[in-house]
């Protein structure tokens, strides 16, 4: 990329005062940043007029394409399958990754998943398989090819070759309070995802109260913009609006997650875990070519089973292998009889959080053990004195804090009460 | 100031999210700055947050309280005069405070005038008077108090001690484009000026193609600004607002403002500097109890020159020294006769600046000789053929781009034409 010499303070200038910026302007700005001659300060400052003043789909565009330049780029076009990806944007008691990359998979498609570690109350897929026993987050391209070439599915840690700029830019923005700007969260998933060279991708792109935006308006604006440059950049992209406003399933940790997915895997587990799994393989199987490939019946029959073992144990990990059980637990109990009516997802992921599931610095550790069982959901009849939900933790100190988070959180009424769950699980489809 | 810990992100989200920040959180947010707790990247997503969202007249003044007291205070009930000052947001060719400190201190006011060094195309007085031989811009406060009570006029450097934290918060946004928003400018120039113990205050606040601020609406709220956060700390203050858009007298530099001050204490002077030095000068008087000083007098009698005098001296300088001459001078000549009818102010500034006069950054040194001297002014007749303004320079190879930056900044017309200035010089005051 040709690069010119800009003044940044000029460039924030333009959009402090709602201007677009050029191609060559974004290309200059995040090359420069990247190579620390534009200061961290100068940058936050950039965020936060782009929070507030917004990008045009163009100046989008280009900052992916800027992130992704600053990096290596990943390429499986050598694969003898077609590739397919899904991003999650992060909810309470998502571990649709864990079921959901393998049953893609045991249809011989590939599905090379980079993924992060959790921070806040959203938890993060490696800090969940890192749960069991020996498994490894860390592998090089050359064996995640082999791996995508035999087995089908990898999930594994993205390198930090890959959109450095990203990187940097969402160390800066965590700290400075712009993360939920929509332009820089778009080109942020995108640029990783385009970079690591998928030919499709399905977005799970969430809302309500446990999700990273609010609103449903907010989130479909994120969906169609992540479409947009999926499409833009030759990568076949669609989007399902899921609703974050209840945790989904009844476990939320991290041991506790890949013993659900399990289940599911296994042909059971909770209906709202193997629905969203069910719908979006459906949509990562259309992209690949096999859009009437019969999802149910490899979560039935043991395909996508053997499918997860063996991805598993490709990375070191035995799946055979007793998870960490926490040394202490503490069950809330339904203080009447009725309908649980509410549910809310933030605090119980909060809850999960200060149990030790989720960390709060990026260096902290996580306990694989620590979360919450839920043991009824809304709509379900509950008798007094029954476990509502299952505290987990290593540390019982903990206690204290998470229960405090769950005050109000939950609710139980009368039959015909209405439940409140903000709509159905799957709101919207966004794509072609 | 009880200290509350706070999250800064929390108080980036509020003010992003078009909030008002408590009393508290401002002086947390100010004191933690300081010490280095708040992190520079962190300040400038703030900063940007305010420039964008603005701020409300409690938040103004709750920020320039708690810059106050992030430092040092300065105290002068103590003298057997009254105390006022003056303050200009800066202008090209704006030497006022020149001859207007010995003139008010001409009639046993006491002038603790605390200066600047130009940035960019504005000039700094301590710049200005630095080009009389021996003359110190740095004093400590005993030797103020002593040459305020002696001679009542003193122009030095401000103290690192006086809010630090405007120092450091100045230079954040001097990097990362916030300069220009009101609250910020008002916050800090008025912590500095109240910390500084003054009991009067009178500001010019320049708007034009020349002043930080072009319209004059945007002066105009600065103003009311300042004046308000002075009401509100117990100083009188009172504003006038001057018109900018032409350069202020004939001579643009340092050496050169020196003597067209001293023209101008002498009685003489081009009359837009005699007009505004009266104008202030009365200003200040007023706020020192003497409406009815007879200024003009003062300025032909020999007084002020006197006060000018011992002001130089106290200060180690030689007042009948001679100035500073340039190495090299390239004269431009009139293209035809006709009537001047336009000079624009900005043009001219950064000639001057790339002439030598200012800098592009804190530590550059400035060319004492250099600058612009004007032939004619707005109005003038001139004859094809005679000067119409000197470049001077110590280093010729600037001659080029400082000859670039006048192109089509002055115009020749004909008798009848329109003179280009934007309106009067002094266009409105404010105060009480």
């Amino acid at each position: 990329m040709a690069i010119e010499a800009f003044d940044v303070v000029d460039l924030i200038h333009v959009k402090r005062d709602r201007g677009v910026l050029s191609t060559e302007q974004i290309n200059w700005l995040i090359d420069a940043y990247t190579r620390g001659f534009v200061a961290d300060e100068q940058m936050s400052a950039m965020t936060m007029a782009i929070f507030l003043n917004g990008m045009e789909r163009r100046e989008i565009r280009d900052l992916t394409l800027a992130m992704i330049a600053s990096g290596e780029t990943m390429d499986f076009s050598g694969l003898s399958k077609k590739t397919t990806d899904k991003h999650s944007t992060g909810g309470v008691g998502d571990k649709i990754t864990l079921p959901l990359a393998p049953l893609v998979a045991s249809f011989g498609v590939a599905v090379p998943q980079l993924s992060g570690r959790g921070l806040g109350h959203t938890g993060g897929t490696l800090d969940k398989l890192e749960s069991i026993p020996g498994w490894q987050a860390n592998i090089g391209p050359a064996r995640m090819r082999e791996i995508l070439e035999e087995v089908g599915a990898v999930i594994c840690a993205a390198g930090s070759g890959l959109a450095p700029a990203d990187g940097k830019l969402y160390s800066l923005r965590d700290i400075t309070g712009t993360v939920e700007a929509i332009p820089l969260i778009a080109s942020s998933i995108m640029s990783k995802k385009i970079a690591e060279g998928t030919s499709a991708l399905v977005l799970d792109v969430k809302f309500g109260s446990g999700a990273f935006l609010k609103d449903i308006e907010q989130s479909r604006e994120l969906a169609r913009t992540m479409v947009e440059l999926g499409v833009d950049a030759g990568v076949a992209t669609s989007a399902l609006l899921t609703n974050m406003n209840v945790p989904l399933g009844l476990a939320i940790g991290n041991a506790n997650e890949v013993r659900e997915s399990v289940e599911v895997l296994a042909g059971g587990g909770p209906s709202d875990v193997r629905a969203l799994t069910v719908a979006l393989a459906r949509e990562m199987l259309a992209h690949a070519g096999l859009p009437d490939a019969d999802v149910e019946a490899a979560l039935g029959d043991g395909r996508a089973m053997d499918t997860w073992r063996a991805m598993i144990t490709a990375q070191g990990g035995d799946p055979g292998a007793a998870l960490p059980v926490p040394r202490e637990t503490h069950v809330v109990m339904a203080p009447r009889s009725g309908v649980l009516v509410e549910q809310q997802a933030l605090p119980f992921g909060i809850a999960a959080w200060r149990l030790g599931a989720g960390r709060a610095r990026k260096q902290d550790p996580v306990q694989h053990a620590a979360g919450i069982d839920l043991h009824a959901k809304p709509g379900d009849l509950v008798t007094e004195g029954q476990p509502l939900f299952t505290l987990n933790t290593d540390e019982p100190e903990r206690f204290a804090r998470a229960i405090e988070a769950l005050d109000g959180a939950y609710r139980i009424g009368d039959a015909g009460d209405d439940i409140v769950t903000g709509g159905p699980l799957i709101a919207e489809r966004i794509g072609a």
